[in-house]
């Protein structure tokens, strides 16, 4: 397959607006960064006014979604882009409807933030909510990185890190049964908890979605549902034979 | 916005193409629809082996994922496809994305179904979960028939219908509440439960996407993240001003 080859293009033009694309992705990327923040942080200090304003935010998720959909509609219709450039525009579509995704989630943990507000606080102020929330983050983080500077190996670690997350969330799954078993005035609260770690969770699928993107539109290959060391098996052996 | 026609191109060998797209996405779809039906038989009857298939044939809904991505973005990079017809294979990539995730929820039901089997079969047969599964069931067979016949009035209706989902999925979660509190024992149990009206709840909201797309393609307005009251209305309107 053709390499990737963003920076040589005959028309100048077509260079400037595959690099706005890029940039709209990341600017959209660190809203979502802000939103899943706010919608954590307004569950852990029971803050009812944060949680709002995430869920009213929502709307501009979506706004920019739609937006660079359009314009990436309109790239090809204008360039009719072959090989690699339209592999990268591909790449942005199925990006950005992972993150409008995640935007999602972030309103959900909002909602559920405003109701955890009116009960009574937890003795360990949602730690491990605050925690699986730092990890999801960071992953993402990374993930918006590898994807600016399509870095496959970058994004295949990232991808990598799913597995630890999972781990956590199980982990705070049965601490959370746990409670629920021990009094059952735990249960609502819990069942909260036990939602918003779920929806922090599909955060990180979502995010190791965008990095096989990453990893397809560098390498060529679409690794979307094989295992993440299967991909970095065949990806190295791919480059010892070149 | 020029309007749907894909009856009609300058070369035949296109025709037959996005015919063939268009048909490998019903199958795909037909494909996601026994998924569904057999992990919710498999959850209700606890037929464990029934759910190791649905685990099992979620491989074969990725494959055909990966496969007609793959054909789309060939037909772009080969026919340079404008306007109508590049629409068309746009919400032929969203759609099979959507449809992928369906499969997901069928392959989380199907384990669901498999913790559950081990348990004591509750009084009512888990009637709450049958009843909602049909109800979506119903909902993706409607979608399909909509893209089917590219029925954007169609689509509206299905749409529509997602949120009487809704209103039964919150149904099923109080009562699932209401047998925890009155019993710890049913705790483990009726999570599973919960876990699976969830998923089951998710592929309402993922047909509807898929009609959103329908109607965008039919329509050439992007109608996500509005509500679909306000779809109707604006589109209605529309036609009285033609």
């Amino acid at each position: 397959m053709d390499k990737l080859n963003i920076d040589h293009h005959i028309s100048r033009r077509f260079n400037v607006e595959l690099e706005e694309i890029r940039s709209r992705v990341l600017a959209m990327g660190g809203m979502v960064e802000t939103q899943i923040r706010n919608a954590i942080t307004a569950l852990v200090d029971g803050d009812t006014e944060l949680a709002e304003e995430v869920i009213k935010n929502d709307a501009n998720v979506n706004l920019a979604e739609v937006a660079i959909d359009e314009e990436c509609s309109h790239i090809i219709a204008r360039r009719q882009p072959a090989a690699s450039d339209l592999r990268l525009i591909m790449t942005v579509i199925k990006t950005i409807t992972d993150l409008e995704r995640i935007g999602d989630q972030a309103e959900r943990i909002a909602r559920m933030a405003k109701r955890l507000a009116e009960l009574e606080r937890p003795k360990n102020q949602y730690v491990e909510i605050s925690s699986l929330g730092e990890h999801v983050l960071k992953m993402l983080q990374n993930t918006l990185d590898a994807f600016a500077r399509m870095d496959a190996e970058a994004a295949i670690e990232v991808a990598k890190e799913d597995k630890k997350v999972d781990i956590e969330y199980d982990a705070v799954m049965r601490q959370s049964l746990t409670y629920m078993l021990e009094d059952t005035r735990n249960i609502t609260r819990m069942l909260d908890v036990m939602w918003s770690a779920r929806a922090i969770e599909r955060i990180g699928d979502h995010a190791k979605n965008i990095c096989e993107y990453v990893i397809f539109l560098v390498k060529g290959k679409d690794v979307r549902h094989i295992s993440i060391e299967q991909v970095e098996e065949e990806l190295h052996s791919d480059s010892k034979k070149q």
